[in-house]
């Protein structure tokens, strides 16, 4: 297993890590729809239960789930806010982009403007 | 390195997989204020030109990065349509937590609308 240097690492790093995991997506959808058990989320994963809990750990240091523990059985929830980093990070790409088409638009109707009679 | 069954993952796995490693976020980010060479790409990044390629490579296999060579110079672009998955993936989630608030909101009007009175 890759040890990464968690303290060194932002949340929008936790994050986009967590979800690169196509099981730990799994989880989170079906923590979106309500909390659920970690053999409830376990059940449909085709992995050992110690292998969900190793999931869950890794999504639970991204901020995404949190649990509780009850008498025996652990319950976790989703923590929608912290897609946000990740919603931000792909807001700003999207935003530069278009900040840069905008502006090669501009360029391009200023070129058009241009008095071409003026230079013959 | 980790081998994975590329035909098998959907366009969202893949673009989730591209955006997990931070140094290929810092090249979506710079590509996304426009066009860059590969030397331009590497020059801000603490890695060998060849690991920038790799990660280069698994760009451009999610859709995020096309690159055209024209002589001995790569240059590489952004396609931002390529963000969309992630985007839909994240929208889902919240308007399945949305919904998920909505009938909890209204389960507990209900009950505080139940005349109480009638059951003493």
């Amino acid at each position: 297993m890759l040890h990464r240097s968690a303290e060194r690492e932002k949340p929008v790093d936790r994050v986009f890590h967590a979800l690169a995991d196509p099981n730990r997506r799994v989880i989170v959808e079906r923590l979106s729809r309500g909390p659920a058990t970690v053999t409830e989320l376990a059940n449909p994963l085709p992995m050992s239960l110690s292998a969900v809990v190793q999931h869950l750990r890794v999504l639970q240091v991204s901020g995404l789930v949190r649990s509780e523990k009850v008498g025996r059985v652990r319950t976790c929830r989703i923590e929608p806010a912290a897609l946000r980093p990740v919603e931000r990070w792909i807001g700003a790409r999207r935003s530069s982009w278009e900040r840069r088409l905008d502006s090669l638009g501009e360029y391009l109707a200023e070129s058009n403007d241009e008095p071409k009679g003026s230079k013959r």
